[in-house]
């Protein structure tokens, strides 16, 4: 019988009660956690019975009870936190964006790699039921040859609603916090493209509102993906094929239903499918089952297609002109 | 009380009997027909009850019973049959593409000033209820300020459904025959980008099979429009403002259900309204009313407009290396 892993959780940011709440639907085990904030740990430790309970992030990492470190700090400290839990001997879960840039990735990698320890970006997307039933249709054949992936992620996130996304000094913008849900999907499915065009429109301190985006592939096909923070877009996906295509409905990259159409337009299969939480229990399991096979990185979220993804955002900002203070 | 104008058809192409069932549900009077084969021509005169059947096109426009041509050839005879038209003192409703590229719609803007006459690129989407609601919601500032139009347009249209879009010699391809739509949508929603990015994936042929572009506006707004002819897509737009967004249901660019929502995703309006035929018929009503004004212009659909969006047209052709022999 495999082994239950003892999570800790370093940070508590806007994501963290969503994230408890969903490991606890699915009985996985929070065994600590630490915050910026006494106070602010022990709120969230009796609201998730979370029992070992840190002062700062150092005694969390080296808290002998804890496996597993799920970091959900801003991204501007990803690299910092990643590589305290490494060293510390620790496997990670890493909230997305992974870095704020392919440098800082790469550095976790080698981290990792030297210390043995398995890490993995919190791409908890590609985990839901919903998504593994997209690729399940896809490896059929059921839509031929996949040419254009079409994605928005566009959410009205302003100063007042997201402060920490208009911020130059904690990775803010669209790319980053958005987009990284249509490219995550667009490599997933085409691979990684030879060349990719980025244009934005920036924020008067300089982070993108707006950034729209063509990737070009070696065997031609496209992605064709937009990402904004000052506008309510359909954040819908469709995967064109050569024999039909699939539509993924409003928040596509939750667990949310899709349809299967051939090229006449004929509906080939809904797919819809209710389930408990938000979904990101999905993704922990699956960093559970890779970690007790003795994998050091996930089949289905590898660190090297993080590291190509932080590249290609890296290559999108040098286009667009989008450079953060701390990096 | 206006004058009824009496229309011929020039060509009868595959759009030609659809227009045709469409003008007779409204009433409008088709006087007279030419093809390039006259027995071609009588059956479509049959067929639509039409009185005067040409044996050629130069008897066509210069049959005096007729006012207005409305030209439905292949678009690498449009520059050549406009002129015809023109010459002849003629107005003119011509299909889309209006030209391969913008010269060749310079050419016919000049004759058409020169002698006086009306001519109109037919965009008939313009004119459908559903799209005149459309931009009387955005008239209103429903949805705030448009900063982002997102339209694809990709069919299925392989060489066997299709033979004319793949042939070069005929101005093939999807961008001129599909992406006109999605394009034609940003101008009147956006206005003139100031800066187009231009990605296509070509056939052996030298016709884009998939194109994938952004607009930039300098006001910072952009446009993000695909079109395929090698796929099925979503064949769906939406225009995101900073306070809503209208999201236009499947084939878009026909009369179809639109949403408005605000940035919350509430429901602000659901439209939706059946019509008579496939609502090619209004785009002459309004045709007709130019003229009885007498306008030499659309002030919906100018030939200013028209020759602007076969520059952005051109540049994005010339950015994916498509050009056709017979310019």
């Amino acid at each position: 019988m495999s082994k239950e892993l003892r999570w800790g959780f370093l940070g508590a940011g806007g994501i963290a009660p969503t994230v408890a709440t969903d490991f606890q639907i699915a009985g996985l085990k929070i065994q600590a956690v630490a915050t910026r904030d006494l106070a602010r740990t022990n709120a969230f430790a009796d609201k998730f019975g979370i029992p070992n309970r840190h002062e700062n992030y150092a005694t969390l990492v080296a808290d002998p009870e804890v496996d597993i470190v799920y970091v959900s700090t801003t991204q501007n400290f990803h690299e910092r936190d990643a590589l305290l839990v490494i060293e510390a001997g620790k496997h990670l879960l890493m909230e997305k964006p992974f870095t704020l840039n392919a440098k800082q990735a790469i550095a976790i990698q080698e981290a990792a790699k030297h210390k043995g320890v398995f890490v993995m970006e919190a791409m908890w997307t590609r985990f839901l039921p919903t998504m593994v039933e997209v690729f399940k249709v896809l490896s059929q054949g059921d839509i031929g040859k996949p040419r254009i992936v079409y994605g928005d992620h566009s959410q009205y996130l302003p100063v007042t609603k997201a402060p920490r996304l208009s911020d130059p000094e904690l990775g803010g913008g669209a790319l980053l916090d958005l987009g990284i849900y249509p490219i995550s999907l667009a490599v997933r499915v085409l691979g990684l493209p030879k060349a990719v065009t980025g244009k934005a429109t920036l924020s008067d301190r300089g982070v993108d509102e707006i950034t729209s985006m063509i990737f070009e592939y070696e065997d031609g096909s496209h992605a064709i993906l937009e990402t904004s923070m000052v506008t309510a877009g359909p954040v819908s996906a469709t995967i064109h094929g050569t024999k039909g295509r699939i539509e993924i409905e409003r928040s596509f990259y939750e667990q949310v239903p899709f349809t299967v159409f051939d090229v006449d337009n004929n509906v080939l299969l809904r797919y819809e499918e209710k389930i408990e939480g938000r979904g990101m229990q999905y993704q922990a399991i699956h960093v559970e089952e890779c970690i007790n096979s003795g994998f050091k990185e996930s089949p289905i979220m590898s660190l090297s297609e993080t590291v190509a993804i932080m590249k290609v955002m890296d290559d999108i900002r040098s286009q667009t002109g989008v450079k953060y203070p701390n990096e």
